[in-house]
């Protein structure tokens, strides 16, 4: 089993996947694309996946088999594992727990799909509406603090297979960045009374030089200080803290205002490889008010260096507005 | 000239870089290895670097000609300036300074030498010593708060040259990664009395699993909640806060510290790409009894995905006990 363990200067968790464990002569060159060999996703190879945690799909049709519009599947080679009780222990100054959470993979369309871009918007709602339904059923496990949606797409942002997918992982502690996030708007709410994230699109609707596009209830922005070239945010209109409680009746909103942001990034870069997070409220909090959920998107054009892993500065060669400005007209 | 910007959230600072302002087509693949043309590193090729700012070189030659053993210069594209008064202003919610600070290049050797474990651990200790006099030249400048010295080696950790060097970045505001450091070690010092850094040299120095070499003075180890495969931190084992105090008199011992584990990690992993980065205290503090400065150096085995960027969790395949094991017998 993987364990969690704590550094203990900045209070950063990692996972030492253990039974995983590598020898130096593992690590080959990084692939430059994503495998090509038979796709585990595709329907009919249902037989190549973990056991389907949940899906959509036609009325009868047998788990495990074809007949699946999304379909949710343990990761074959889960990062942490949902089975045992949550142990916590400490060794002199370090701290750990063993590796309890979930490690569920999203797999996005039957037939092979590189990017939701191709799917039609009503499939992409569909998607978004599996990922909060399993993020609600994996809220109720007391064990579990936080759930990280996210999605790799291509060999530079980390994807080792090409069809459409995301993934879930839960976790039983708060993660640094999230912490910082929660401490960071509760600090300017404590003082102002007002969302950080609120007063965002309250101050980029009025100077619209960051602004992607819109919606009546979504808007999709370049941040101020955005770390990487042409790194764009999705942020609900209305205050919302937590992603899981997006409305259905807001679903098809969503799925447009998604797609269209990355077909603006896939039209200006080329396709390029990027990181797609949600960026939520911790399991255990209810509609809070200083908290805004997100989604970010981070092409990978660029390389993280010496500098950036040292002071988590990052230098960025293109304004967010001149990004912006190219997206708009894409 | 470039701005730093403050991302309102958590206070992270980012650089942009708005003169070298990109457009969409820049990005271009990322090369597999640095460049190979002529290098501008080379002794003979001074006239390709912006003018030297100090150099070690044979008594009588001139600047900007053969005749030296370490060279410092400009970055011929630097993402900050050291001319001109620093800026602050706000818009809004945000907050922005002007580009102010020095971003040095220290060039290794005259020779076209890949790693600096192909020198003499005598032009080794010069490295150090070059590096620690131009920190302590930059912090007598009242606008500088933080001096970052990293070394990227191979294209896949960032660098673009393959000759060996190091970068300096002199910020005018303290890095977000130095602040967590700098707090969480301060917590533990009020909680406790001790430096958090010297009981980890204590502890792992009792259990023995973790280290990969020792001098008089120094220690390598592998940290207990490495994020990456291979990571290696160097500590002084006598409490020291700052880098740039380090006494001439122990330049050849860390020098020895610092060649045998690079050798190390070379021999583990065939020369894999890496990232170096001194850690130590901000240039307005003194002798400070909670923060105990050290060198990261992290191979670039692994791709950081979305999982990643979104928590600040990593998912290390490694355990450290393990690559110690690899590292010491290497």
């Amino acid at each position: 089993m993987s364990q969690l363990r704590k550094d203990p200067i900045i209070g950063r968790w990692v996972i030492i996947a253990e039974e995983r464990a590598r020898r130096p002569t593992d690590f080959t060159p990084l692939p430059e694309t994503p495998s090509k060999g038979v796709c585990p996703f595709c329907v009919g190879n249902e037989h190549m996946t973990p056991k389907e945690v949940y899906s959509y799909r036609n009325p009868g049709s047998p788990p495990d088999g074809p007949g699946w519009k999304v379909r949710v599947v343990s990761n074959k080679y889960p990062a942490l594992r949902i089975e045992g009780e949550l142990e916590k222990r400490g060794d002199g100054v370090y701290d750990r727990m063993n590796g309890i959470g979930a490690h569920e993979v999203i797999i996005e369309s039957p037939k092979h799909v590189i990017s939701i871009t191709e799917l039609p918007d009503k499939d992409v709602a569909d998607i978004i509406k599996i990922t909060k339904e399993r993020m609600n059923d994996l809220k109720g496990d007391k064990r579990f603090l936080y759930g990280m949606l996210f999605k790799n797409v291509g060999a530079a942002a980390g994807a080792s297979l090409e069809h459409t997918h995301s993934q879930l992982i839960v976790l039983p502690s708060v993660p640094i960045r999230v912490s910082q996030e929660m401490n960071g708007s509760k600090e300017f709410f404590n003082y102002r009374g007002r969302c950080i994230f609120c007063d965002i699109i309250r101050q980029e609707k009025e100077q619209k030089i960051r602004i992607v596009y819109e919606t009546d209830k979504y808007v999709t922005l370049t941040p101020y200080a955005s770390r990487f070239p042409f790194e764009v945010w999705i942020l609900p209109k209305l205050h919302q803290s937590h992603y899981e409680d997006v409305a259905d009746s807001d679903l098809d909103e969503l799925a447009n205002c998604l797609i269209t942001t990355l077909k603006k990034l896939e039209n200006t870069l080329e396709r390029p490889p990027y990181n797609f997070m949600v960026h939520t409220s911790p399991f255990n909090t209810n509609n809070i008010d200083y908290y805004h959920w997100h989604i970010e998107i981070t092409p990978r054009l660029t390389r993280i260096a010496g500098f950036e892993w040292g002071t988590g500065f990052y230098i960025n060669p293109v304004p967010p507005e001149n990004a912006a400005n190219f997206l708009r007209e894409a």
